[in-house]
């Protein structure tokens, strides 16, 4: 097991990574403020993992609510919310109660909103069983539910207490849910570290047979990646933005397609190429480098070209993403491989010429 | 006009009391991060104020959205909640945009908690025209909404930039409202500050007319009040409980009237007359310090009586209050006038009593 501290002053805490962590009472215990939790899951995980993690909690003298959800983006919404907020009123959870998140983002993301606004804010621990939660949700502290007019436009800021990214809830990802997080993956590469770039270049294949070592090293790595650029920025002011290069594109792909059609990490992947391909018509990433860009989504099994939603749709779609400001919209590019930076406009004429080459 | 200095810390920020203050935009503009307000209001202040807070910010170069409500408690809910969000994303609000509180507690708790979680938090500011939500309401930063299960169970907290109490609104308040904010004016008089009881006490005709000088310096002082404890304690673990003295027998009353039937500070009212009453039983309050509170709540033209819900009731309700922690339930209790403590367990058999004497 790695451990890597986030150093958030008092709100600082541990992500564990390694193999066999669901299971840890030992590790959960010690950071709870009272011996009550409410785990919050779903149908797909909790008959996977609900009694590894309730089991030993219980034995540990824990009482154990539950609230299973249904599984699925399109589920991320108010009213499986207040499931929540049901189930922990009718096991009389109170403010010392803590939420323990099981499963994906989808999960992370409401369980971590409903501990951030019941009572006005409950503490919360976060078990992420896919790779995209464990290298994306569990640093960042983002918490909420979409809206029918976009992505997350519901939410708060509340950080976890503890995360542990259990290596062996991989194994039992589907195909299609781990190339997903890995887009997450290569996107830490690409926007701050050429050499984690390359390393996953020369271990796409171990990564994609799933070697629990080789995943281990990158969930640490995306984490350590993403800790320090949100270490600089809270609050998502400033620097935190390069975390959404390809997010822009992205989240248009999936309110145009209708959230649940498309993967987040799909979306976000044929998101980088359109952002990458953008970066190389204002001259700066090298057609060689959107090509080795292509070329290691691809292996990771992701979609390189958006859908053909019209360039017209897709700028509406984006001004009233969380990025656009002012009516200008600001996206996130590639200066080089391993280097992002916040680029407030861009030519109309350049993004048209991208929304036309990136999707079909 | 003076002003009350909220000190904490990054989130620092000015209450303004005195007349005339609601066209002010000059005290808007400088706090707002960008010039993009929505006002969140309702249908009875609506006709009364919105102009004269739009008009002068629009004159400003403010661009102005609103979003205006159905008056009153039953409608704190998330349905109207999401009739403010739904206002914001047509009107193509940003995260820069201010969210503008014009009304009572309720708009307050609501607009604020949107401004919580619009886009994971938006800038706020407040524009209480009802004495409870101008003395209560503007400190402390809390915000929420209530669930069928109790009140304010769903919420965060989330401080304003800025508060204007404009003496003039309360011209315009209906009697059985300024009487509700009696109730928490007497209150901080009770749990903090005799002297100030007793200025009530020599002044309460002049308030219950609307003397405007007399109300002045009643804001004035019950802010500062409300603001020294919260100081102590802004995320409510430990000594900002003493604020809700009279309020676990308080909301038990709203939730078993049915939200909406008395005003918060009605039940209020009658709770503190409770928790006197068992401040008595146990020993502590004289029983001529009660007939004193009781006396003041009622020229303040307060109810003094609790409904008749039945013991049992009362304990059902009030155990699964936000202040009831592990199956206990902990009252705010007065030792003297003008000094209120936390009681973590109280005899069964003297709570019995109280709610049988003071409930009718």
């Amino acid at each position: 097991m790695q451990t890597v501290r986030i150093a958030l002053g008092e709100r600082a805490y541990d992500i564990h990574v390694g193999a066999g962590l669901v299971g840890r009472a030992d590790l959960i215990v010690p950071v709870l403020t009272a011996k009550r939790v409410a785990i919050v899951t779903n149908t797909t995980v909790a008959p996977l993992y609900l009694d590894a993690v309730a089991r030993p909690l219980a034995d540990a003298g824990v009482s154990v609510a539950t609230a299973i959800l249904p599984d699925g983006e399109e589920y991320k919404d108010w009213q499986t919310l207040n499931a929540i907020y049901d189930a922990m009123l009718a096991a009389r959870c109170d403010r010392q109660t803590t939420v323990i998140a099981l499963g994906g983002g989808v999960i992370g993301d409401m369980a971590g909103f409903a501990a951030a606004t019941f009572m006005r804010g409950v503490p919360f621990i976060q078990i992420p069983t896919t790779l995209l939660a464990q290298v994306d949700s569990s640093v960042g502290g983002k918490t909420g539910i979409n809206h029918p007019r976009g992505k997350n436009m519901i939410g708060a800021f509340h950080q976890p207490r503890l995360v542990l990214a259990d290596m062996n809830t991989l194994a039992t990802l589907p195909q299609r849910e781990l190339a997903a997080g890995m887009a997450e993956v290569i996107k830490h590469g690409l926007i701050r570290d050429v050499a984690y770039f390359e390393w996953l270049e020369a271990n796409m294949d171990r990564l994609v047979r799933r070697d629990s070592a080789a995943l281990a090293r990158a969930v640490e790595r995306s984490v350590e990646i993403k800790a320090e650029v949100v270490a600089l920025d809270e609050r998502e002011t400033g620097p935190r933005a390069l975390l959404n290069f390809g997010h822009t594109f992205g989240h248009a792909i999936e309110a145009g397609m209708g959230y649940g059609k498309w993967l987040h990490g799909e979306a976000v992947a044929a998101g980088m190429m359109m952002a990458a391909d953008l970066s190389a018509r204002l001259g700066q990433l090298r057609a060689s480098d959107v090509a080795r860009v292509r070329a290691l989504l691809e292996r990771a099994g992701l979609p390189v070209v958006a859908p053909a939603l019209g360039g017209d749709r897709y700028l509406e779609l984006m001004s009233i993403d969380k990025k656009a400001e002012s009516g200008r919209i600001r996206f996130i590019l590639l200066e080089r491989l391993g280097s992002a930076y916040i680029r407030p406009e861009t030519p109309p004429a350049l993004l048209a010429e991208t929304l036309t080459a990136c999707a079909a």
